[in-house]
């Protein structure tokens, strides 16, 4: 049956769907990426969220270089089947700009420009060094 | 400069950019949807969520037809600028199935099945007369 539920959600023409990230506790968006149906399958089966990279072009768990793995706790989908909501723990932090989450820049209305609003965990150099 | 920050955000082969709408309250996110650069720029002048329609090939403010207009508080983007997320105080609801949040539908682990998690606030028959 999951196997049937996941083929029936809505995928672009690349077969992906965007998975929205959030901590469980907080609410807090973490990340926003994107999931093939098997990287999906595999995100519930072993209850760490797997991706699609289109950058790569690559299969990926989050957390495999970081050791910043991402606990599944419930999976949500949205009216029209083509955006899924994740929410987990977040082992670390899940930005590899090292801060807790990727959306660490808040627009500033008077300047226009970008401002960052959180500190960084860690020094993406020290967790990244084999990449 | 905001049009200069908003030129350098990473949009896709269509021009857009995925925008996470969440409660400025709870933080859940109400809906996913997407914007262009005009749109993107209609959303912060004019204090209210605008997007572009995939499917209608439109653009179009949240709440034209129902009333239920998204006040925007603060946006965000993410570490690769290809994501935005938007903070809102969501007048009425934002799913145009009646209820608050477009993601309405938890997956059962067990069962492999969708489950409606939350009961809608408005009968969309009567909110969308006209469409």
């Amino acid at each position: 049956m999951l196997e049937k539920t996941i083929k029936a959600l809505k995928y672009d023409a690349n077969g992906l769907i965007p998975a929205v990230i959030i901590d469980k506790d907080s609410k807090a968006v973490l990340m926003v990426a994107y999931m093939n149906e098997s990287s999906l399958l595999a995100t519930i089966q072993t209850g760490k969220t797997h991706f699609w990279s289109r950058s790569r072009q690559k299969y990926w768990m989050k957390g495999e270089s970081s050791g910043h793995t991402q606990e599944v706790h419930a999976v949500y989908t949205d009216c029209d089947v083509d955006t899924l909501v994740i929410e987990v723990t977040q082992k670390g932090a899940a930005c590899h700009d090292g801060y807790y989450s990727c959306f660490y820049r808040r627009l500033n209305q008077e300047t226009g420009q970008w401002e960052i609003i959180d500190k960084p965990l860690f020094d993406p150099q020290d967790v990244y060094k084999k990449t």
